[in-house]
């Protein structure tokens, strides 16, 4: 069971980290010192390799803020001043995000929208992108952290290719990076985005962009917001080995604990199946307690669930959550607009021992809430 | 002399923090957790406090990245889509980034500037806000750190509200924040800007406007960047108690730690003396050693100090850099275009045996460097 730790966090980050993670934040450390910049090259050399792609083809631009910044940051820096053209598939709140925030620059975009409890269809998918129109850059999510879903990235990625050669193609991976391997080169993968505090089980602070260079450096000047060009940030790094602007110095010193753990823990494999038993602990135990899943078992993803409300007078979601914080389980509300769901996610420092306190933990409070066990 | 540290710090942020700030970042909290979400109400009032102003009049909206973020999501929020026009009064790096933040958006920008070495000259503000010209935000810099000049923030407020009563005043506090006193209501600031890094000595990871609510609320829609919206990210914060986009969870728990230290501490009055005295003790010894200011005493911060490079064949900076690292002691390049200067910073946990220490290492690396002590 994870040690140093409050409350167990059943939440798709901030999540629990390791003590080692943690630790590393008692350290005070100038943004130009050489053990802070040697930090940032690990992270960057490591995020490249769990990538699995090389620094000739690929780099790795940190920026400051959460998982967000990043990626209106690959929006607004893919989108020429004039003549862009966005095009998101979208089957969940995030995929929404990124409709609003091409709204939000007044730059062009269209939206395919799927069912939020299906993965994007390829059918569709296709029939979009052949349909003569051209997009500057093509945007989905990996795993809809809404429902739990996991999307068809390289699929679409050689669709992408084949369709729309010229556009950048956008993958918000935030909650899956780690976890759930893309091939980036043969999907075609332009830009990648994930922050630290996920399946690397950092603290929040930063999000990343693994970003393929030919197309990053086509984009300088495109950025309409000096905090989230990508493409300055990258040439400043490069230049000098520092940020444009003040780093997140603990969160980063943490990150770099974070990857070293998870590469000695057995790296990407390993930790798919630690997420992955746990996901099969929960699911398993959920529906011995009369819960069901949004997402049938073959969309869904090691990372996070969504289960039905209990269709039950006596259920109040806001008294089951409370209930179990008092227990020490803190769960995650629900993010789909299609149903009553509450979620229930299998990251950061969570091992099966936790995945079982948690079945037993949501036993009890069903019994204190006068529902019964199982529900009907 | 201050513990848990490995180096000191004699930069204007990150800045070594005290043992407590660190501990404070042991625990994985939600961010939707209670004792999380007290935290955020009481950092949003002590800062208010702090400012001296109450909550019927201002709101303070803390944002997530560096403080550079903040600067900039007030430009853009209280920069209207059609007609924006602003105001730069700059002597230095800090209001140059604004005006480049400005061109990055495309908003009309001008800039008056002043030299790098004098705060700016009230004839000559006064003149431009009189022209006749209207601007929809007036910014400037109260410290800027590229030089430690202070300029007269009240003093320039008077004649922003009497010249340009629409506009939105927007004073970058950034490193003066809990240290030199403004009346912000006195001299009709709208928006002032800092970050948890400076003077109140936390960790990097958020920066925070003190808003004028009344303004900030006629700003909704302005924003070009849903990240940086914070008429968006103060309605969420109201309505919720939560922040729209993940929180840097861990660097607010020790922000929280860092403000309730710097009130036990005697607050602003007490943090003051002790920078004071931190520079008194400084600048002192550097006259000893023979080294000149950039900036004339009466116009010089208590937070950071430039001094001039010595005239001497033998002296490079990278070299004397390095060198006083070795002993532990890191100072910070100058940022000025005027001249060859360094800066060495009084803020975070610097006491006045740091500075006597940092006085010795100087001269023990001049020596090293066949500097003559004190210089000619
Ligand atoms: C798929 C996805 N995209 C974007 C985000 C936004 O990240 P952040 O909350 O760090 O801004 C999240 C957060 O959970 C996510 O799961
Ligand atoms: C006056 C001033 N403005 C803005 C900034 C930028 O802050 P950050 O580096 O956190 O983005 C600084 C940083 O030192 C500053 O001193």
């Amino acid at each position: 069971m994870a040690t140093t730790k409050g409350k167990n966090l059943f939440t798709p980050g901030p999540l629990n980290t390791s003590r080692g993670v943690k630790e590393a934040m008692q350290v005070d450390l100038s943004s130009r010192d050489q053990q802070f910049m040697s930090c940032v090259t690990y992270i960057r050399q490591t995020l490249l390799d769990i990538a699995q792609v090389t620094s000739e083809e690929y780099t790795v631009v940190p920026l400051q803020g959460s998982g967000t910044f990043c990626v209106e940051a690959v929006l607004q820096t893919t989108s020429p001043r004039v003549g862009a053209k966005v095009l998101v598939l979208s089957n969940g709140a995030y995929g929404c995000r990124m409709v609003t925030m091409c709204e939000c620059a007044r730059v062009d975009v269209d939206v395919q929208s799927f069912p939020e409890d299906q993965p994007l269809l390829l059918s569709k998918v296709e029939e979009v992108l052949a349909s003569g129109e051209q997009w500057t850059t093509v945007a989905m999510v990996h795993c809809e952290t809404s429902s739990g879903v996991v999307n068809p990235v390289e699929a679409v990625g050689r669709l992408v290719r084949l369709h729309q050669p010229k556009a950048a193609y956008l993958v918000d991976a935030m909650s899956s990076f780690g976890v759930i391997p893309v091939n980036m080169r043969a999907a075609g993968v332009d830009y990648l985005v994930s922050s630290a505090n996920k399946c690397l089980e950092g603290v929040p602070g930063f999000g990343y962009a693994i970003c393929r260079k030919e197309h990053l450096l086509s984009c300088k000047g495109n950025c309409r917001v000096l905090s989230l060009d990508l493409a300055g940030q990258y040439l400043t790094l490069e230049a000098t080995g520092q940020f444009r602007f003040t780093p997140p110095t603990h969160s980063m010193l943490a990150f770099t604990v974070a990857l070293r753990e998870y590469i000695e823990a057995g790296g990407l494999t390993a930790r798919a199946a630690r997420y992955q038993e746990n996901r099969v602990i929960l699911v398993d135990g959920m529906k011995k307690l009369g819960y069901t899943q949004l997402v049938p078992d073959r969309h869904a993803s090691p990372v996070i669930t969504a289960f039905h409300y209990p269709k039950h007078p006596q259920f109040v979601f806001k008294e089951f959550f409370n209930k179990l914080v008092e227990k020490g389980q803190v769960i995650y509300p629900g993010k789909v607009t299609i149903a009553d769901c509450f979620r229930v996610g299998n990251i950061g420092q969570l091992f099966p021992d936790d995945m079982r306190n948690l079945l037993f933990c949501m036993e009890e409070v069903m019994k204190e809430m006068g529902l019964p066990v199982p529900l009907p």
